[in-house]
């Protein structure tokens, strides 16, 4: 998101955006943190907890940037990925301890959705209409879309088993709790590779970017105070989503499928188009369909895990019908499109247009 | 569908083809109208006003071809693809004009179904026992599979919104029309890539075709009078479908789904397999599934607004569930084969397998 | 699995391997009739029938290949093809004579989902642990790959029609039947290509072996000793498989889906296998998701059509619908992976794990 420096040109300690982004987040973290004590009305704790969230998120990613590249890029890769789902794990453990399940399983599959429909179609649309027919064919793009097949399946069986087979309607606790595992063991085999060849697409974004500026100590105290931050201001977040939502007439299925899971996941779907209009379509490619995989590789299952031992309203993996038929459609799109090996324009406005008619569906709540 | 002259051979206004066209087109109208004002029992007046349809349908095509090339093989393409689906569009809206809902959503679907697993499956077979394995490798054809899969995702979305979101299900019309708008910006968002590249389907292939014989006016009379007695075809069909369905005991959603279907596609299907057979498998095979492509763009949506404005019986794009699943399974079946990039006899058999155990479950009404 | 000889080595009629697989299967066989006759227990006997089993599969096999090679490699590929499914057809007819249908359907669906994503699992993760990323890019592979789910939507679609379609739910015999016929006639279409071109992959594989070393009464002699026995061992095993599944508190459900599943399978599961392991990585690939292949094409439809000309509890293609979820579900990821054009341990690992929740959800049977 940052403007290389010229080449030979001085680099200093805190860049404009650096300034920008650090000033930026601790006014919008004063502001929400205001507007929550204040109690000022139903809609503004809402929008400004939701920008100090965004802003949090993006200094958590900065910060771990220029950390992160001392441990070489693999590692870094896995320290962004651990970290850069911190915000959205926040919100959804203060949600879950507010025992707003249903909130929380919305905003996982939506999550996934803006993704592989909204994010990948603008992606599409912007790069297709500046660049022409954009190329995905990387082995990378593709094997990502195998593994985000077989982990979404494993992550929606628990639903299904549920559903249609009688006996299985009793365990979904058991059921979600071995798909939960069974996800978490497949991310734990997959970041040895990650490490040693820092193979993960973050990593690899941050090995293109400058070398660190900034020194340990600052990028720890940043990744600190802004993790810390994070946890309050996605407990105000929380706090202000249901009047908020009152205050409009949506319904929470709406709420957490399109609201929250666009706001928890605004940095990296901008930093996805804006590759796109790079022509770096088969990196945004890439990046855009990691972050479904991520969801249901780790933070689904770690939400499973850490809602039953911190005693919260228990997650389960045990979907409604329309949010396991929406992901599943959703992936299946996303695979014949990384299969199909080009994106146009064309295909990303057909993809904003599927994504608009599924969220429609869950306005009546 | 006619022999191209010998190059150099002099051209004449109207070849013999022409001749048998429209001689055999005003035949079968007149017989048609004869048997719908005398009443010729209940099978003739289907019989002829089936057979009076199909060569309308000729007409037309053969009409726009001969208009059209003046204007460019893009506006050819752009105008063969509005009329050439003008009279599934007539019947379509007489059928809604005498309530039969379900007949017209299980003619959608059939049409659908016939294209992408009995024509093709013909296509196949018949490319494959002439000139062995074929190629299917154009970008063009896989540009069309992942347009089709998001396009029916679309269309069948309101579908399942209604069974299994509760609160959706009183909002099928809501949906519908939503999900007919999306569908219907889609198509037009497509015409300007198509009009200026003439790289639809269609215009290309009247682009291979000698230049165009006809006069101006008489291309414009023939399209106007076929249009205008499609019209009234089309009201005599509808007529006569429900009393030859009784007599021959066949129920509603087998007539819709497999004879309304296969009728209103007869000439498509046999150019399709006709390419095929001349061993241009790849263009044959975009052409075959181009016109799913179309119903779910274009003639499913047109349908549902019209129906309204028109003040018909409402068509809506929630199907019954069977409905669904077969069109969902045999997009992705046709999906599956695009991505294989060749088709061999073998594939061509087990797609008509498929299409008559489909056909076979909606036997029982 | 056999050691080829050296170059120039003298080649004797009966190797050591031949001899450990006659011994043992002959001693495999006598403890099973043993223990059956004199009902040790409730294990023992399913165990010892379970071994005998598997070891007549492989001598079935081995004399089959020693027969086979005199008539060509076509030949021997569907002599292969018919006869390596004895075990599992003699298992099902008995057990469909036992009155288990739900069994033999759990174990019809269940040996597809082993192939598919255990066996397969096991394949990559072998192959790649060992070789690294590895490539499958055949077109025979995408063409086993294509028929598969055509084969598998033709075998499923009586299931669908009878949950969702309220006029088929009273015919889903007649509907069973007409799907087994035409996954029959494919399966009789396919034979030609097969036998004349020799690309039957168990034909290919016995190709790669030494010429043959039995003297054909041999080999006929071992067959027919080794098909009667089979007979007589399958009916043991499935006498066995209650009170086993009885003692160890196994539901009927999980017995047919993995245990009964695996046990038919076990040499081909093992041979594809140690091709991954030798890196042969395309060649196990195809072998591997034949198999489920042939169980939609021939095994499948073939009981349907003996239970009702033997007069056995009929079996039809309704089965429950976890079934023909799961099963639909694992060919789609197959049809993905044959797509994506390489393996590596980590998808390997991702599809042992989803084989894992699935079977899991079918343990409260």
């Amino acid at each position: 998101m940052t403007q290389a420096p010229a080449p030979g040109a001085p680099t200093r300690v805190l860049e404009r955006s650096d300034l920008i982004v650090l000033v930026g987040g601790a006014v919008a973290v004063v502001l929400a943190g205001l507007s929550h004590y204040l109690t000022w009305g139903d809609i503004a704790p809402f929008l400004l907890s939701g920008v100090a969230v965004t802003a949090l998120a993006s200094l958590v990613g900065r910060s771990v940037e220029q950390l992160g590249d001392r441990f070489g890029p693999g590692a870094t890769g896995v320290l962004q990925s651990a970290l850069g789902n911190l915000p959205e794990l926040f919100i959804s453990l203060f949600a879950l301890k507010a025992g707003l399940v249903g909130v929380v399983q919305a905003a996982l599959i939506g999550s996934m959705l803006a993704n592989l429909l909204l994010v990948l179609g603008i992606a599409f649309v912007v790069g297709g209409l500046k660049h022409g027919s954009q190329a995905i064919d990387s082995q990378r793009a593709r094997s990502i879309a195998v593994l985000l097949i077989v982990a979404v399946v494993a992550m929606v069986f628990p639903s299904l088993a549920t559903w249609i087979h009688a006996p299985a309607a009793s365990h979904e606790k058991a059921l979600s709790d071995i798909a939960a595992v069974v996800l978490i063991v497949l991310f734990a085999l997959s970041l040895p590779a990650s490490l040693r060849r820092g193979s993960n697409l973050n990593g690899a974004m941050s090995h293109q970017a400058e070398p660190p500026r900034w020194p340990v100590t600052l990028a720890v105290g940043v990744l600190a105070v802004a993790g810390l931050a994070a946890a309050f201001v996605s407990d105000w977040f929380v706090d202000a989503l249901q009047p908020a939502m009152d205050s409009w007439g949506i319904s929470d299925a709406f709420a957490g499928l399109v609201i929250v899971a666009i706001a928890g996941n605004a940095i990296e779907n901008v930093v996805g188009v804006q590759l796109a209009a790079r022509n770096q379509s088969d990196y945004a490619f890439s990046l855009i369909i990691n972050s479904p995989l991520q969801i249901a590789l780790v933070l689904a299952p770690a939400l499973v895990i850490l809602s039953q031992v911190f005693g919260f309203a228990a997650l389960t993996l045990v979907f409604s019908p329309m949010l396991v038929v929406a992901v599943f459609l959703a992936v299946l799109i996303g695979v014949v499109i990384t299969v199909d090996g080009e994106s146009n324009w064309l295909e990303g406005a057909s993809l904003i247009g599927v994504y608009g008619v599924i969220a429609a569906s869950f306005w009546w709540g």
